[in-house]
C-alpha cells in the first residue's frame, strides 16, 4: 500500500440557486475577470446572462474569450493567454464542460509565458505562475471542475497531451445539476462513459490497497449505471443529474486513487484516436473499454474482474471466478452499447486501421504503456483492431 | 434534495514516513509552536521524540501543553489558551486522538478571548479569531482530524457541548496508520463503534438525497465491519489500520452529508451519558445504537433499514422488508457486542436509571431532539431504559 498526499481544496457550491455566491468568490481574487466559454450554448440556455449579471452586480470588469472547441486546441489557449496579458486579468471564469475548463486551466498558466502555450504542454516550459480559476459546470463528464489536470490538442501535429499540475486545480466550482438539463441524450451517454472509465482506470489494479476506496469506486460506478439512462430518457430529472454531476467530480479528483499511482491505459489510447479523428472523448473510451478489459483478463487478473462483477453488476458470487469475470465484461458492453446506445465499433464512426500503427506507437511512446497490464505497441494495435 | 457547500481544504499526509513534511508545514504558519497532547502515551511510543525532532530540525520554537483528558475539559482549554497568549504562539500541533484534537481546536479559538473558554462553547462569546491547527493522529475514531467540530466537557456543570465552526478545520493532518498500532483491543473497538455511528447518524434519513453518497456510506460501513476485528486481533496489521484510519476521517468530514443537514440523534444522547459518567464516547454510542434503531423502526422507516441490511450486511434481498430490517438490527448488535466485544448494557458499566430523566431533558433541551425520527424527553428516557 502506498502513501499519498490528499489535497483537494476546491470549494464546491452544489445545487440550484448557488450562483449568488459567484460575485463574492471572483472578487476574492481580483476585479478583472476573463469569462471563457465554448460555442455559445450558454447564451441559448440563459446561463450566460445569469453569470454576467452576477459579475456586474459584484462591480467586476468583464472580458470574454469564447469559441473554445471540444477537444480544445492550443490555438485557443494562446488566444486566451494573450487576452490575459493585454487586459491584466486577475481571475478566470470557465463556464462550460471539460473542454472549456481544460482550456481555461492552461490559459491561466500560459498567461505568464511569452512563448507558445504548446511548450507548456510538452513540458519544454515549466509552469511558473498561474491565474486562479473559478468554474461553472455544464456537463458531467471529465471531472475537470475538481481535478488538477487538463488535455489540449494540437491539430497541426495531431498531438493531444494531458498534463497535471497542482496549480491547475480550480479554486471554486459551481455544480448546479439544472445546468446539465439541456445536455442531449448522446452527450449524456458519452459523459457517463467517460466517468465510468475514469474509475475503471484506477479500480482495475492488482496492488494491495485501500479496500475502502474500492467500495467507494463500486458505489460511484453503480451510481453512473443507475442514473445515466434516467438522465437520457428524462433530461430534467434532478436526482439523476445531481448524482451524475457529483459522481463525475469524485471519479477523478484523486480521492479514489489513494496512492495507487497506477498509470492509465484507455486514456492514452483514446487520446490518439481523438487526436487523429477529433471524436468525442467519452465515445472513444466507450469503444475501447470492453476490448481493453477482454485483453487484460487472464488467470492473474481474474480476481479483480470477479470483484467488479459481483459488487457492481450483482452477478451471482457463487459462479466460477472466470465465468463472473467474462460476464462482467459482457455487462459493461451491454451497458455502454445498449443502455447508453453508443456506437460500439470504430468502423461505425468511420475509422479504419490505416493509422493504427502510428497511433499505437505514439500511445506507448515507442515503449510500453504501463498500467493494469503493461501494453506494448503490438498489444495496443491488437486492442485497436478489436474495436473495428 | 438540498443544496450544499463542499469545503474541506485539510491537506492530509497519509501513510508511513510522512513526518518529514511536518516542519515545513508548521513553518508555513509561524515560528512558535504549541504542542498539545494527552497523558504521555506518545512518549512511550516514541512519537513524541519524532515530532520534537522534526520541530527542532525546522528551527521552530517549541512550547508544550500536555495532560489533555479523554472527554477533554474546558479547564484544559483555558490552560492551553493561557500559554498561547503568554508565549505568543503562532500555530498549534495536536498529537493524539479526538480528545486532544478537539481541545486543541478550542485552545486556538480561546487564545483570542479574554474570558472563560466555556463562553465560546455556550456561544455566549463568538469565535472572532483562531490559531491554525496541524494534527498527528494516533487513534481512528472521532474524525476530528478532518472536520470542523469538537466536543468539550465541563465537569462542574456536568455539561458536554459540541460545536462546529469552519475555522476549527485542521490545516494539515498526518495520518500514519502505524501510529495506531499501540491502540489496544478495547479502544480499537470503541473507535470503530464511534465511526460506525457517525455514518449511521447521516445514513438513516428518509429524505430523498444523493444515492451516490448512500453507496459511499455503505462502503465505509463495510470497511469498518471488515477491518475492526482484524485490527483488534492483529494490532500491527497495516491494511486494517490504514482502512480504519481513512474511513474515520471520511465518516464525519461532511462529504457524506451532501446537504442532508439532518440533526443527529445518538450523539446528543451519548453526550449526556458521558457528561454524567465520563465513559468512553464510542462505548456509549455502541450501547445506544441498536436501541435507537429498534425504537425508530416502523412501517414508515422500514425501507431504509432494508437498504442497510441488504447492502451492508448482505442479507437476502428477497426476504420481507421488515424481516430484513429486524435482522439488520440484530446483525449490528452482534457486531458491536460480540465481534467488537463491547459491553452491551449501561448496567454492565455501573450506570442505573437515577439520572435518566434529567439526562433526557438535557439531551432534547426540554423540547424535541430532531433527527431520523424526532425524539421527545419521554422517547429518550425510553431509549435509555432499553440500554439497562
Amino acid at each position: 500500500m502506498n502513501s499519498f498526499i490528499y489535497d483537494i481544496p476546491t470549494r464546491v457550491y452544489f445545487g440550484e440557486n448557488q450562483l449568488g455566491h459567484l460575485g463574492k468568490e471572483l472578487a476574492g481574487y481580483g476585479r478583472r475577470v476573463l469569462l471563457v466559454y465554448g460555442g455559445g450554448s450558454i447564451k441559448k440556455t440563459g446561463l450566460y446572462n445569469k453569470v454576467v449579471t452576477e459579475i456586474k452586480k459584484a462591480g467586476l470588469e468583464l472580458f470574454e474569450c469564447s469559441g473554445i472547441e471540444p477537444n480544445p486546441r492550443v490555438t485557443s489557449v494562446n488566444r486566451g493567454a494573450d487576452i490575459c496579458k493585454k487586459e491584466k486579468i486577475d481571475v478566470l471564469l470557465a463556464v462550460g464542460g471539460g473542454s472549456t475548463i481544460d482550456a481555461t486551466k492552461f490559459i491561466g498558466a500560459a498567461a505568464f509565458y511569452e512563448g507558445d502555450a504548446w511548450d507548456i504542454m510538452t513540458e519544454k516550459a515549466p509552469i511558473v505562475n498561474f491565474l486562479p480559476i473559478v468554474t461553472v459546470l455544464t456537463l458531467s463528464a471529465t471531472g475537470s471542475e475538481m481535478d488538477a489536470g487538463g488535455v489540449i490538442s494540437n491539430i497541426e501535429t495531431k498531438d493531444k497531451i494531458g498534463l497535471m499540475h497542482p496549480v491547475l486545480l480550480p479554486k471554486v466550482s459551481f455544480l448546479d445539476p439544472t445546468n446539465t438539463y439541456t445536455v442531449n441524450e448522446y452527450q449524456t451517454a458519452c459523459g457517463a462513459a467517460d466517468m465510468l472509465n475514469h474509475i475503471l482506470e484506477v479500480y482495475f489494479n492488482m496492488n494491495q490497497d485501500l479496500y475502502m476506496l474500492d467500495c467507494v469506486m463500486e458505489g460511484l460506478m453503480k451510481t453512473i449505471i443507475k442514473y445515466a439512462p434516467v438522465a437520457m430518457s428524462d433530461p430534467e430529472n434532478y436526482e439523476a443529474r445531481a448524482n451524475l454531476m457529483w459522481a463525475s467530480s469524485w471519479a477523478i479528483n484523486g480521492f479514489v486513487d489513494g496512492g495507487k499511482q497506477q498509470a492509465w491505459s484507455c486514456h492514452p489510447m483514446e487520446h490518439e484516436i481523438s487526436a487523429y479523428y477529433d471524436i468525442t472523448h467519452g465515445l472513444g473510451l466507450a469503444i475501447l473499454t470492453p476490448r481493453w478489459l477482454t485483453y487484460t483478463l487472464d488467470e492473474t487478473t481474474v480476481s479483480k474482474f470477479y470483484q467488479f462483477g459481483v459488487n457492481v453488476f450483482d452477478i451471482d458470487k457463487n459462479l466460477e471466478p472466470m465465468t463472473v469475470a467474462k460476464k462482467s465484461v459482457e455487462m459493461i458492453s451491454e451497458f455502454l452499447f445498449h443502455t447508453l446506445k453508443l456506437q460500439s465499433t470504430l468502423t461505425e464512426i468511420g475509422i479504419d486501421d490505416s493509422n493504427f500503427s502510428i497511433m499505437a506507437k505514439k500511445a506507448c511512446e515507442g515503449n510500453v504503456l504501463p498500467g493494469f497490464k503493461p501494453l506494448n505497441q503490438q498489444d495496443i494495435e491488437n486492442i485497436f483492431r478489436m474495436c473495428l
